[in-house]
């Protein structure tokens, strides 16, 4: 008897809520993410210049969170804006507003696609006539913005009820980074999905969470974001995610992914590759949590570019020094997870089993 | 053509020196290695008191280092002591000194076995009358002092040799803590010691070091060691040595070892199961370097109580609160690693292979 999303809705209700849209005055509130753990504030985005400075300065992350903000955000354009008389003026403003956003964070895919979406429904009701007035165009940009979370929500519960299908009473699920609420700016999230809907449904699940350095999206967020919905949550230290599986204290490992190739290639954040070698070693079930949008299904393992960031990530932590400041580092952002390690990629489509060569197509192309 | 380990003290010399005793001014000065890699400050220990603080701070640190410290200790409670005129005396300041070094670090198991030495050494040396003044007592206790130094750097030189066999020209060691110069107190250390001997031969070889949260010895201090000694590192976050072993960054995975069971069980810093389950997965080989003196040829594995540490080491960096304050925190010191994982295991007696449970004792009880 697997729950409708509908149902899921009515049962599950975030506590932690990363972005606020209020329709009645028009306010976009984001949490500011780059102040957690340490404080919880709201910060009002009152215009795009305003939206894209929370971007750019990490209170808002994470590609799907990145994504309704700056939804939400090309609204903002038209609301207040004395400039804006005619329709023309607002598609005017929504171009300035779309290219202020996109260089926020050049490479986040989700903020480019966003605004396109925004900005090529503005364009569409303009050009067809279905607004006749910049009142009535905000309207119509509003139902989209909503649209976006609300396809980005429901294919988070979804994979929450595909993952819970996985769960029992009493687990405990490893993870890596967070690939929570936060990050996908519902306040639900990818792996996190099962064990929030299980927690609704008044199962016993927690969690362990590696701090998963150097960014410790794992003791910052993970664990915060956790401690908010009310599920037992431990932090450990990278170094101890194999003793704990040695130790028996894990009975499934539920990470996201950034992007998954054809053949089941996962790319996610550095440190998944050991939880899955271990995992497997072990006879612990692994799983991927992603929605289809994630799948990259032309490139090759050896097309994808491992990116690697500034060296003094590694070399210091808060701005604190912790190695000699001239040691050579390498320091790469993800790491890639081959399919032979993957019990199973958790899609909002389904559950994807091996052998992913032949069925991550089928469920992908469906 | 093996070396011999008088070649060796010719060829190699180290640069980093964490523990200085003069015989002429019978002074003892170490490297503080709390203060590491950020101040490079040599201490003068000039009594018993002052010995024992210095290990109680960390500002010497690592099971043997600590021992020879305790050794050189023991002889301060005779320098320029107004209370020591008798023989009699002696043995009473040096049972006193037992008692302040002992219990600098109660859990050291070196530390009490090189105060045991020293006090045995002068009780005997008394009861023969193979001294007739304390002076001549300083001199045998200098002796003996310097043989605790010399058996353990004579053991790291066999160790490096065997280890030696397993380096090729241009490889690229993975590493895991410190089990280095700076741990062992000779300037050698134990997995470091192939490749400083590789280094000394002409030899091409790099290392790769995991920082090793929470006490983060490697960046503060496997890093540290090995620019001094000129050999190229590079440091890396613990999330990423799946990744630079997936990508044939490692040749070889050379960690050190606190205990070895008779079955082949490995006790070491947490993080190191991670390596070896990983290194065998993609067909890397994995050793560990230790002394025969490190085995446990009684316990099993369950026998091993995992020591815990305090929570905040996890939630903080050098004082700076990096996650909740009230997270909940599983901080344990060591893993374990099966025999499975291990390809060898160096002593200075020679490298043991597989199947351990045969091969160990013979080595061992050599």
């Amino acid at each position: 008897m697997k729950l409708t999303v509908k149902e899921v809705k009515e049962l599950f209700k975030p506590k932690l809520l990363p972005i606020i849209w209020k329709d009645e005055s028009n306010t976009l509130t984001i949490l500011d993410q780059s102040l957690l753990p340490f404080q919880k504030v709201y910060v009002d985005l009152k215009d795009v210049e305003n939206t894209a400075l929370a971007i750019k300065n990490m209170q808002v992350r994470g590609a799907p969170a990145i994504g309704i903000t700056a939804g939400y955000g090309m609204i903002l354009a038209l609301i207040n804006n004395k400039n804006v008389k005619t329709l023309d003026d607002a598609i005017r403003e929504l171009t300035r507003a779309k290219t202020i956003l996109d260089s926020a964070r050049p490479t986040a895919v989700n903020l480019v696609w966003a605004t396109s979406r925004m900005l090529t429904l503005a364009k569409n009701t303009v050009e067809s006539g279905n607004a006749k007035a910049v009142n009535e165009l905000i309207e119509l940009m509003k139902v989209e913005a909503k649209k976006i979370f609300d396809e980005e929500y429901d294919a988070e519960i979804q994979m929450g009820l595909y993952g819970l299908e996985k769960l029992n009473d009493g687990d405990t699920v490893l993870t890596q980074c967070n690939a929570g609420g936060l990050a996908t700016g519902t306040g639900l999230g990818t792996a996190l999905a099962p064990v929030k809907l299980a927690k609704a449904l008044g199962m016993s699940v927690s969690v362990i969470a590696p701090e998963t350095r150097p960014w410790l999206q794992g003791s910052r967020l993970t664990v915060y974001e956790l401690m908010e919905e009310g599920i037992k949550v431990t932090l450990i230290t990278d170094t101890a995610v194999g003793l704990v599986m040695y130790r028996d204290m894990v009975n499934n490992v539920m990470v996201g992914a950034d992007r998954i190739l054809r053949d089941g290639h996962v790319f996610n954040k550095i440190g998944t590759f050991k939880e899955a070698v271990i995992a497997h070693e072990l006879g612990i079930p692994f799983y991927a949590l992603a929605p289809t949008s994630s799948f990259d299904l032309k490139s090759n393992v050896n097309d994808i570019k491992i990116e690697e960031r500034d060296p003094n990530e590694v070399r210091t932590i808060r701005g604190i020094p912790i190695a000699p400041e001239d040691v050579n580092v390498y320091n790469p952002v993800f790491d890639v997870t081959p399919p032979k390690y993957i019990t199973g990629i958790i899609t909002e489509k389904g559950i994807i089993y091996p052998p992913f060569h032949e069925n991550i197509r089928k469920i992908v192309e469906r």
